[in-house]
């Protein structure tokens, strides 16, 4: 509980469940009373609802920045009040509780959990359970308690195997080229492909066409052309992003979520 | 002010001031100036503009789950500068400070207050007062009060009446069946009524009319119907909501706060 | 790092990053990692996209109402990834960390600073440094840095200039009347303007005139007029603002950023 000028326990939180409503707020409310020390930090509420794959890009991308010992806790949930299991695992230090839908997939294939857990625990839950919000009475309790030093094994068995999601991975073409789609889109319009850097790197002249444009060259930062212009960086996450220097990529291409981008490697194709 | 280990005082901030401006910011540069271990969490700041009767209804589904010594600070204040009186109250060991405009009585309502306060003690307030921003110069230093160890007696006089929000509540008419109205429509589009659980719960083959469609039963949880389907479900603060499943109830039934719905026993109507 | 009881260190957030994406989370998870005890405030984090004069508004309004100490961490900041400098400065005690793109020299011209710092000490940022996201590799470490301790000094030399935004002050004409612009408009359609109370102060009878429409007189709250009718307050920053009680001023005068407005003293012009 962190009586002895410990760091205190964080709990970030993840969801669609938007700010207007007071969904996220009643959250906070169970955790502080379940575990009054809890630092809770917003990583996003606005995820489109129900749509488990920008919730787990955004946790792939975010969790590693928080403290060891922090309980992410993901609530995008659409199968809420099915049978559906409840999942919480420890990463890297790091805690993890979520729904079984895949939402923390990517995480696992990212770095292998140490363990996971089919959360069956109802002494830990707000009752009476009701089923349809689980936000409030099972996923910010199994949080807090975690929080405040209840032991993973507590919460349920161990279990090998969870809904997976399934990811997209790029492809290389005959001649050499990559072809890869856009897997988010952020509030700037930056258009996220699944490309990493090192699909590209090795390449001696590239140069991406998406959406009819051809972008040359993989530049190093947005203010590296001028305002207006379309340019091809290695984004924050270490992946290819299409981007518009002071404007928004996803309205100038008609981008979105799916767009196939192509990289091509122009020494090696002429 | 927390010296022995004790839990740190929680405000929680309820107001239409939205997020796009630094009001909530400046509101909480006030609080943590007046009463530094306060910690402060957000309802909600998305209540539509001046509209009371939505602040109230997320304030008396919200309130509960924090911890008791909670200091409950509303702003959704379209007479400030007017001279309408602000009001400070206990209920069942949480604080609450608003407006007397009707944004609290729901809450009064439900649990009989042990004491509501006329703030007069001008010399908590935040000098000079504007008349425009009391949520920074009135709300936020007396929350903040309250929040560090002020006595609610010191804010002012007792009073025992207050503005009243009529609340409308469901009718029977001569069938049996039960008439209400949308009360509420979340980010998900869920109509939440103010039919309760146990207007209904008598009822062998409950049917719900609303915007021209039937739905028979009420079901347990979204998920018990297709995706796509409406599903009529006692929701999370144990009303009749009506949703559709990974979907928009209010754009499919075009329905809205004051829509009416009608739920009949088809077993003792048939 | 409050070892002894003291109030924990505040670092207050001013972005355009959005809530929608994790990009503030991220920030707040580096933030925590590297300054354990720090409190963060989001002032807001929907600043239009590289809106600077949007922010440094939002910034001169509410730094003030934060407890001196505080680490204001503003990242609006469109030349990101170019050689721009990063600046840390003094201002009242009060510390403030943002891009040297004139989002900062607003707080200067208002309260001169005491030192401003040209940040290149690069141990103290993330590793590797994006050039895409300095909100997370340079902005929140070196924010946390000074929260946590880490003088001013240390973290580059003083500089005595730097980008300065033009402000636009009103005029007065050759019949004394006092010509301003709209310089933000809020949430609520409220059109704060550049006009401060001491410009009109003396006119006897003052008539604001904006977008056609003539307002008799310089009232003290939006309830001071009728529902739905304009009206021109001193707002809570000191300055002449236009309003509908319980409306939008922006969307009655079609008004924005920009629109010109025009005080006269009919006592003196009549």
């Amino acid at each position: 509980m962190n009586t002895r000028g410990e760091n205190p326990p964080i709990v970030s939180l993840l969801t669609d469940f938007g700010t207007a409503d007071a969904y996220v707020g009643v959250m906070k409310g169970v955790i502080l009373s379940r575990c009054p020390a809890a630092r809770i930090v917003d990583i996003t509420h606005d995820v489109e609802p129900g749509n488990v794959h920008a919730a787990g890009h955004l946790l792939r991308g975010a969790w590693r920045y928080f403290p060891a010992g922090t309980v992410h806790t993901v609530v995008v949930d659409p199968g809420v009040g099915s049978d559906r299991r409840v999942l919480a695992a420890e990463v890297d230090g790091h805690r993890f509780v979520g729904p079984d839908n895949g939402v923390l997939s990517g995480v696992f294939d990212d770095v292998a959990p140490s363990r996971v857990i089919d959360v069956t625990n109802d002494a830990l839950f707000l009752k009476p359970v009701s089923r349809t919000f689980h936000g409030r009475d099972i996923f910010a309790p199994v949080a807090a308690s975690l929080a405040c030093g209840v032991a993973l094994d507590e919460l349920g068995d161990v279990v090998d195997s969870w809904i997976h999601l399934p990811r997209l991975a790029p492809a290389t073409d005959a001649s050499g080229a990559v072809i890869g789609q856009i897997v988010y889109v952020d509030r700037f319009g930056n258009l996220v492909s699944n490309i990493e850097e090192a699909d590209v790197s090795a390449m001696a002249r590239p140069v991406v066409h998406i959406g009819g444009r051809a972008i040359a060259g993989v530049s190093t930062s947005y203010a590296s052309v001028d305002e207006g212009k379309l340019v091809a960086v290695i984004g924050s996450t270490g992946r290819l992003e299409i981007s518009v220097n002071r404007g928004s990529a996803a309205e100038r291409l008609r981008a979105a979520v799916g767009t196939e981008l192509r990289v091509a490697d122009e020494e090696a194709t002429a």
